[in-house]
C-alpha cells in the first residue's frame, strides 16, 4: 500500500533507478508487513540544486511514503534501517544521505484500481 | 482546496495532460463539494521505470491529494468512481490503472495567496 | 525537519531556484523554531500547463510541507507571511500566486540520517 514518492539526482541512469526502486520496495514489503506484490512508487529526478538535504553534496535519497495508519513504531524503525542498508549495498548511496519522512491517512484514503476503496467496500 | 500532485508517463503531449487535469479537477469538483474555480495541481511526467505500479505496463496514473478534513467516506468514494471514469473517457486510461491515495490536514494547513490561512481567518 | 516540496515553472534557471530554495527554508527557519541547519527540500520544475492554480498564468509555485505536528496555528501563519514576503523580494513573485499546503506527522515519522528515527531514540 504505501505510496512512495522517492528523489534522486538526475543523470543516474535506468540501473541506478532500478536499484533505489526495488531496494526500497523490498524495505517495505519484508519490514512492514505488505504483501510481495505491493509496488507503488514515483522516482523523480532533480538536478543537484533542486535535492536540497542540509550541507551534503554526494549522491543522496530522500523520500516520502503515504501509508495508512496502524505501522508500530518498532516496525517504521527496522523500515528506516532496512532501507539504508539496501540502498547502501546498492546502489551505494552512504545512509547518512537517505531522508525518510512517512504520513499516514485512513482505510478510505485508498484507491488502488478501478475507483473502488477496496478496504472499506 | 484539494493540492492534487498528478503523475503520468513522459511523451504524451499537452493534450493528454490537458484531459488528465480537467478529468481529475472535474471529478472533484462534481464529487467533493468544492467551488467551480477550485484547481490546484501540480503534473509530474516520469519515465516508465520511474512510474511503479506493481506490474502495470499500460498507459497508468497515480495521484496524491491533499485537503483539510471533512469530506465522507461517500464523498471520497463517489470521488474515485467519478475521476477513473473521466480518465476511461479522456484520455482513455484503464480504471484499472488509476492509483489515488488522500490524505488530510486542517483549517490552518492551507494558505491559497497573500500568505494568509483563509480558513481560520 | 520540514520535508518541504516545492513547485516552480521550468526554464527559470539556477539563480531563480537558489532565490525560491533559500527564502522558503529562511522562512521555514524564522518563524517555526527549527535549527539553523535544517534545510530538506525537493524542488520540480514543471512546465506551464502542469502547474494549475486556479487561472493564474504569471509567475507562480505551489508547496506542500511534512512535518511533526505541534507549530502552533500562530507560527504556521507567520510562516506564510513571511515565505510570501521573501519570494515576493526574491525572485519576485507575487503574494497572490503563492499556495501553501501543510500536512503532519509524528515523532516516529522521521528518518534523516543512518535509518535511525531520531525524534524516538
Amino acid at each position: 500500500m504505501p505510496f512512495v514518492t522517492i528523489t534522486v539526482l538526475e543523470g543516474k541512469g535506468k540501473d541506478y533507478i532500478k536499484s533505489v526502486s526495488q531496494g526500497i520496495n523490498e524495505a517495505v514489503i519484508e519490514t512492514m508487513d505488505f504483501p510481495l506484490d505491493d509496488l507503488y512508487q514515483v522516482v523523480h529526478e532533480v538536478s543537484q540544486d533542486c535535492l536540497q538535504y542540509q550541507d551534503r553534496t554526494e549522491d543522496r535519497v530522500m523520500m516520502h511514503l503515504v501509508m495508512r495508519s496502524g505501522r508500530s513504531n518498532k516496525s517504521k524503525q527496522a523500515f528506516y534501517k532496512r532501507a539504508v542498508e539496501k540502498l547502501s549495498k546498492n546502489p551505494g548511496i552512504k545512509p547518512n544521505n537517505v531522508f525518510i519522512t512517512i504520513t499516514e491517512n485512513h482505510d478510505v484514503d485508498f484507491s488502488f484500481s478501478d475507483g473502488i476503496a477496496k478496504f472499506v467496500v
